[in-house]
């Protein structure tokens, strides 16, 4: 339940939900969100596009179309070009433009440590909208982008990261999530998340414990950004540390994993894939329509764990 | 007109107004703006009330309701005690409600710089929004609000700014701007702008620009917080030297001002007060309305100068 007692308030950041929901009139609420974040790559138009698909992410993973954006950047006085700022700007306005939401505004100030990200808001009907309490037991797991990048942005930074993973992470973290939100709507999702800073473990639980369910997460059949598994024992990030600390208690292990999987479990995603909890029958279609998404196991009536990995 | 060509984007940037514009239906329009910034007073509480009532400003200068909010908050890992964040939060929190305008969610970093604001959504009818665009020859020029909120936190930081100075400005930054809104719609009011960064100067220039106008300012009669013209000549800010470089050029000044009040012309504000153009016959009723207001000129059909200082 959300925070608030105004009614018209449906949800809020009590749920863990992705984004605000609020109601218009019985048909409409507005769903939206703000997140902003430091490079996480070297090319500024793939970042700005990066920033963009991550925000509109949220949208989506309430089963909502984006309409407006408002922009974010703080860019530095020194040492920066101007045509970074643009690519910057250019690749987030592209890739908004792709998903068929309008740039109406936007905030940029000087500061030494370059941001840059969206306040985004869109519409969603509040009967049909995709919450982190509607799972129901026996639905299948499924998410819709490779994990990793999170390692693959570390490993980037100390300068270790392979062209090929940097590459994958860049198109994984590029695309919309449009696609996947359209498929999920059609085939009867009612509960769905996207996998960002706490990982698909802490996102999970957050479904979890709304829903009232236990999730069982086949590690086996995870989809894993290309060289992900090889780099994460060592480039971990604070973030990933710090997921691992706040959320392993809630998991259970009856076997160990190799330890890039594991990692990977707790690695924060820059504009990750959506984890939809799909009716059984649905999920062939599902799959179907969205080849990079992997069936990574299912939702059972709730156990002694939350979260359970095979 | 908008630099887009979706006609649901009733107002973008190009036009220099205050908030985006996009219509939902015939009589409904959302808009949308977002501001953030760093401390300009030493309360929290007071800094977290100022950052709300700035970002709420322009969708009251618009003519809008505020429906609901998104923070944008940066705080400091370091020295930077959790009571001060807490307070920020809460002061922000608290002028919302006043405003009758929900939280919905937020987005904070870690950052060296302390910054903190909004994204802002509200509703407006499309057919009775305020724009920089629909001023007429002979309205008068109503200033809701004090000059000189830029000077009083330059010399704030300098620690040569007098309490009673502070207090008054500190008042007049917390003030929201909807009762002048409110007034203003009653009283037939079509074009307004709010005082921000870019000074009465400045943001009367979008006016006089967009509605082909000669905006006539009598010094005279503009109304100056408290110790603004004594500290003026000595705590100029950045901005305010920038705004005069930028703007005097489009400034016809008949004779000399005293070189406080030339200054408080060009000062960038923080949540600063309503311009309005007012038909001249509603004038003292919305006058009557808004006791800290003042008439401060009138609208003239265009003449050689954009903006007259008399």
């Amino acid at each position: 339940m959300p925070r608030t007692d105004d009614p018209r308030v449906l949800v809020d950041h009590a749920t863990g939900d992705d984004a605000g929901v609020y109601r218009l009139d019985d048909r409409t609420a507005l769903v939206q969100t703000v997140d902003f974040f430091t490079p996480v790559v070297d090319d500024p138009y793939a970042y700005g596009g990066i920033a963009a698909a991550n925000a509109l992410s949220d949208v989506f993973a309430m089963g909502g179309r984006p309409l407006t954006a408002l922009s974010i950047a703080a860019f530095p006085e020194r040492d920066f070009p101007a045509e970074w700022a643009r690519a910057i700007v250019r690749g987030g306005r592209d890739k908004l433009a792709e998903a068929g939401c309008v740039l109406l505004g936007g905030h940029s100030v000087r500061d030494p440590e370059i941001k840059f990200g969206y306040a985004v808001t869109g519409l969603v009907d509040p009967e049909r909208m995709f919450t982190n309490a509607q799972g129901r037991p026996g639905e299948v797991l499924v998410l819709t982008k490779p994990l990793g990048t999170g390692v693959v942005a570390t490993a980037l930074k100390a300068g270790r990261a392979p062209t090929a993973a940097v590459e994958a992470a860049t198109r994984a973290m590029s695309a919309l999530n449009a696609a996947a939100a359209e498929s999920a709507r059609r085939h009867r999702v009612r509960c769905a998340t996207d996998v960002t800073g706490f990982g698909l473990v802490g996102h999970g639980l957050n479904i979890a414990r709304e829903s009232a369910l236990t999730l069982e997460i086949d590690s086996s059949a995870l989809p894993l950004l290309p060289g992900a598994a090889d780099l994460a024992p060592t480039s971990a990030s604070g973030g990933l540390h710090a997921n691992r600390r706040q959320f392993e208690g809630s998991v259970h292990w009856p076997r160990a994993l190799s330890p890039g999987t594991d990692a990977l479990l707790f690695d924060p995603q820059t504009s990750g894939g959506l984890l939809l909890l799909v009716p059984e029958e649905e999920a062939p279609a599902l799959l179907e329509d969205l080849p990079g998404a992997a069936r990574i196991g299912r939702a059972l009536p709730r156990g002694e764990a939350p979260i359970v990995v095979i």
